[in-house]
């Protein structure tokens, strides 16, 4: 199992600058003021395709040399990492395949499709998704970039990270959605060698608890179907971000659906950035535990804006 | 009549620096292919109270001497202005009075006593506003500041086009949204100084279209009781105003209710941002005027983000 170094973060962010924005850090008296501490809002949902998925897309497709670059890249996730692997893949002129189920939501194969990538549709089956994949693989020769179980993806993911500690002095904590892990093993990556001290909370729906469960029992817990309106969290750890969440993560915050869009509906109003519901999980777990981070600098990643607007979930107009 | 110079503005940007943001300046890709120009979002819907009026408030409070400050400042604007005349008044620790109609919408109070100020209800007529205001100032001295007829204003808002300019290299062209012209008037002091040789159009609702007509008429016509969803849009003219409009816009270009929903939807959804309709009558023309704006490198004034976003105007949800 290949373990990314902060060598291969630094690589990555020389690599992907050219690809990506280097996306504002905002700030919200408001929010302060109502949680007792500072916090930095690293805006990732104002990164290309809206996603900081765009960073570990754009590592993995311009790390690969030119002859397996020509096969293109392939992946069955379909959220914010399908449209930031199309993305990447346009921008280096190659081709990008997605499988998906074809009971796939027509938002998702229309977002594949305005970054130029195909798709590929399988029974709505998880194995029927991965025998696609393979197949696809074994006749293309096509690169499979796996949504966080992949090292170039994760040191991509890190960037975020070391932006954040190059902007904003003396954070103290930093908090950060997790799904399958990805961004927070980045996070860990870039945070364990710059500044070992910071604590590293995860923010996870109660509804989605798996990585909650996993770091309790010390080994990675799977859970199936998991429901949330925090739909970019439903996936489950692999070994590769086990690896990092087990050694630095200080500890992982749940919290309930009403308090997911409580907290993005606020960022809403207050900051005026739309953010997705997987993004506002940090913002409602510290409003939840004012008293463990009140009086702290805290930096938070806001990881993507993809939500349905004319259609708000749990909207209350 | 006092008209503020472009010294009037250096001394507003140092003044104001300490309380307000220096916004980005955000822009899109997807919104560069659809329109066939190079656009440039002076993001002030992510200024301190929500929009670029923070700048003119600061401005007029943070001028007033000591003495003049300790009587306070009043107006009768009850939108964005009034918001950000007690923003600016809490930061210099002075009272700042508000006159609105006692059946004024209960977000508008709240915004004003979430701010620090104190509101004075009237009868709903123009006549009882500026009867209340007039014995407000008699009894307490308080410092009237206009939203937009106030030269100390003016030259507030104008360093919204000064950081625009020092930022982004060659624009051809600025465009700002025109309701009582003081945004614009801002930005025709500072462009036509610094860059005499930039166009300036002014966008405006075409249901409130009396900047529009007193362009065709070569003198102010005013509206009363205009209706458009752009409600920051609605005011008249007045003579400091109509000084730097009649000079120095290009033109004033009109957009339907339903264009300038369609570019604010369209602003959510593809920038991540949240702005309030009259922000968006910018990109409606732009979008409306393909040929006349192809090419160009075009600066645009985001001028708020204070929307009711649980019961979004035209919201197709």
């Amino acid at each position: 199992m290949d373990i990314p170094t902060y060598d291969d973060v630094l690589a990555a962010s020389e690599r992907i600058a050219p690809h990506i924005h280097r996306t504002p850090i905002l700030t919200s008296s408001y929010l302060n003021q109502l949680s007792g501490a500072e916090i930095f809002f690293k805006c990732e949902n104002l990164q290309k395709v809206g996603a900081f998925k765009a960073r570990g897309a754009c590592n993995a497709v311009f790390g690969l040399s030119d002859t397996d670059a020509a096969s293109g890249v392939a992946t069955h996730s379909s959220g914010n990492h399908a449209a930031a692997l199309c993305y990447a893949a346009a921008r280096r002129g190659i081709a990008a395949t997605v499988v998906m189920p074809r009971n796939a939501p027509a938002a998702k194969k229309a977002a594949v499709q305005s970054y130029g990538g195909k798709i590929i549709e399988c029974e709505p089956t998880q194995a029927a998704r991965e025998a696609s994949l393979e197949q696809l693989i074994a006749d293309t020769g096509a690169d499979r970039v796996h949504p966080y179980d992949d090292a170039r993806v994760i040191a991509g993911q890190a960037t975020c990270a070391l932006e954040l500690h190059q902007e904003i002095d003396k954070l103290d904590t930093v908090v950060a959605p997790i799904g399958g892990g990805g961004l927070i093993s980045g996070t860990c990556l870039t945070l364990s060698t710059l500044a070992p001290a910071m604590r590293i909370y995860a923010a996870e729906p109660a509804n989605a608890d798996d990585a909650w469960r996993s770091l309790k029992a010390g080994e990675i817990v799977e859970q199936d179907a998991q429901q949330s309106v925090a739909d970019g969290l439903k996936t489950n750890l692999k070994p590769r971000t086990w690896h990092f969440v087990s050694r630095y993560v200080s500890d992982i915050l749940l919290a309930s659906e009403a308090e997911i869009l409580d907290a993005m509906y606020l960022t809403w109003e207050r900051m005026k950035i739309i953010i997705e519901p997987s993004s506002a999980v940090p913002l409602a777990v510290i409003l939840k535990h004012r008293d463990l981070f009140r009086g702290q600098r805290i930096g938070v990643i806001i990881t993507g804006g993809n939500v349905d607007i004319r259609n708000c979930p749990g909207c209350k107009s």
